[in-house]
């Protein structure tokens, strides 16, 4: 364990083996975090608030905190979580194994989140959002709660789909729900809710057709969806075999390395 | 009073009584801090610059400063200011109290704002911006001021009035106003003046009608906007009582808890 | 040489005549930071990764990082650097004199930059991005470097050549090229290279026409493009002198000061 003198860590914090905390990080007192976990310098590990209703913040083993980082009480984290530099992540955020977030990415927390979901640089996601497993969101998208703010009534998030896409700049309005495995282009608003296994473009969004008809560049007209037939890199063999079964492989000159 | 031992507070900052400084935060030389405030950890207070003239800061009473924030000097806020953690206001802001910053957010100061104003998550908001009063700034919506960057010349921010909302990810340029309760939908770009009390929605943005017209869901029809008539939340009484004379009140099925 | 008592800088650092290093600042092993230059406060100067493959960070004279900024091993910067707070640069970033990096703005490494390139607040730039020299980048754009992501293959980052000019919450798809003094106008979502001199807008972005046709609010009609015949702020005498020679200068009206 390599707990850096100038961290202010609580004596009540319980640390798994082989934890590190970097310098001017504060970890509060209700936090779990797990075996083999690195905490960079200046974060803000399980910062109170009534909201958590006085729930702990557990962080599974293996994850790596970039700096700057600011972790609410009250979230659970599976192993492998990893984040950019000033993540943040408010209370009841529930996520799976494998959850990556982005750098100045924020998760305003009230949110379900399946396996191995990657979240990129400065994505936001409201309250109320649900996201499956193996998603993806690229920078800078946007989801939102509020049909017409500012309401109380009828605030619910958007619902992602397993394996379902979201690209740059891409804003998603309340309540829809983006289907298995479709692919939300960039820089599109998606008004209403897209069925599984379609791109969507534009402002408003439409359906532009199946995923299978957008190719991979340089690979002979290789489908590039869906995305789990060539792309593996930073799963377990456990995820990828049942991929393998599900999807198929690409053939040798598409495979991943 | 409560100062971090971890905290560096120059001894000629003026801080009120029972104010809060968390750890690694910097409160520089001519700061003045009310009653009550709480500034959290990792921030840099009054952080000094040659634009400020030479004007100190000051923050109101019962303000909360989340950490990671950057206040530069020469600004001033009333009582109550609120930040989510990372905002940044530079110098030559003047803000009204119940002034609300969100994550992320961005305001590049000589900007003059009125009360009540509530800024979300990664807004960005240029100098010479103008905001009335009871404005809502609503997830990473931009707000620009240089109609042909770079230029010197004719550099001029947007002027939002009472009561007006700009929807995420909305983008309005330079000069432009938005009138009284006027709505700018998500994600559209304003390219021209939009008159009081309309939505407009699009890229470019147009009229869609008056906001009378949009439906709370899941209310018996009951109009969303004026949203005072139905969204009361964290408001003072005596603001709320002048709301209810002006726009009327929600019945009890549709009032806000 | 003023290095703060609250800073941990590491003592294999090379630092040179007079550099600041501000409170709660680290400053790794392998870094060079030359004359002149200032690091405030919170920073994080060399963060480690393998990415960087063993190379050191160079900072050139007379820079200024601004606090909470993150900057890997393993990127050169010539002198004149200058960021805004929470600048985020990673690995494998080469960039020439007067680089300037916009508040919460992230390059995410593998990236090569002329001289004198000026970027703002919120601004992400992907891996295997190529910008010339005299770039603007406002407020908020995105660019992008995987045509059908996830993708392992044919990422591939956008190009812009000298004198472009990049407006608030474009968009730019991977591999577009934006030519010589090109403006891509606020909001818009580049799909395909742009030629040299042009104006485009809208989603996606259409040629509106020759950058000249766009005039200077308020100075007789004057062109607005190329811009250094009129906007010379902060660039050093010998750049103006040729940018004179190249383009002609505007009238004692239309200069700046």
């Amino acid at each position: 364990m390599k707990i850096s003198k100038l961290a202010q860590v609580s004596p009540r914090a319980r640390l798994g083996e082989n934890v590190s905390i970097g310098p001017y990080t504060i970890v509060h007192d209700d936090v779990e975090i797990d075996d083999g976990t690195t905490i960079e310098s200046h974060c803000v590990i399980g910062c109170p608030t009534e909201l958590a209703d006085g729930k702990s913040l557990k962080i599974g083993s293996n994850s790596l905190i970039r700096s700057h980082s600011v972790f609410y009480a009250g979230s659970s984290f599976g192993s492998g979580l990893r984040t950019g530099n000033r993540a943040t992540v408010r209370e009841k955020t529930v996520a799976g194994d494998g959850f990556q977030v982005g750098a100045n990415a924020e998760f305003q927390g009230h949110t379900t989140i399946g396996r191995h979901v990657r979240s990129q640089s400065g994505v936001f996601v409201p309250q109320g959002t649900q996201i499956g497993s193996f998603v993806w969101l690229l920078p800078h998208c946007v989801l939102t709660n509020d049909p017409h703010p500012p309401s109380d009534v009828a605030t619910v998030g958007p619902i992602l789909e397993d394996f379902a896409v979201v690209c740059a700049m891409a804003c998603i309005l309340p309540g829809v729900r983006i289907g298995y495995g479709s692919v939300v282009a960039a820089k599109c608003l998606v008004t209403r809710d897209v069925p599984a296994g379609v791109i969507v473009a534009g402002v408003p969004a439409r359906v532009r057709g199946p995923v299978e008809e957008v190719r991979l560049r340089g690979r002979n007209g290789m489908p590039a969806y869906p995305w789990p037939r060539h792309f593996h890199r930073g799963y377990p063999p456990d995820v990828v075999e049942t991929w393998i079964r599900r999807f198929g492989e690409a053939d040798k000159e598409g495979s991943p390395t």
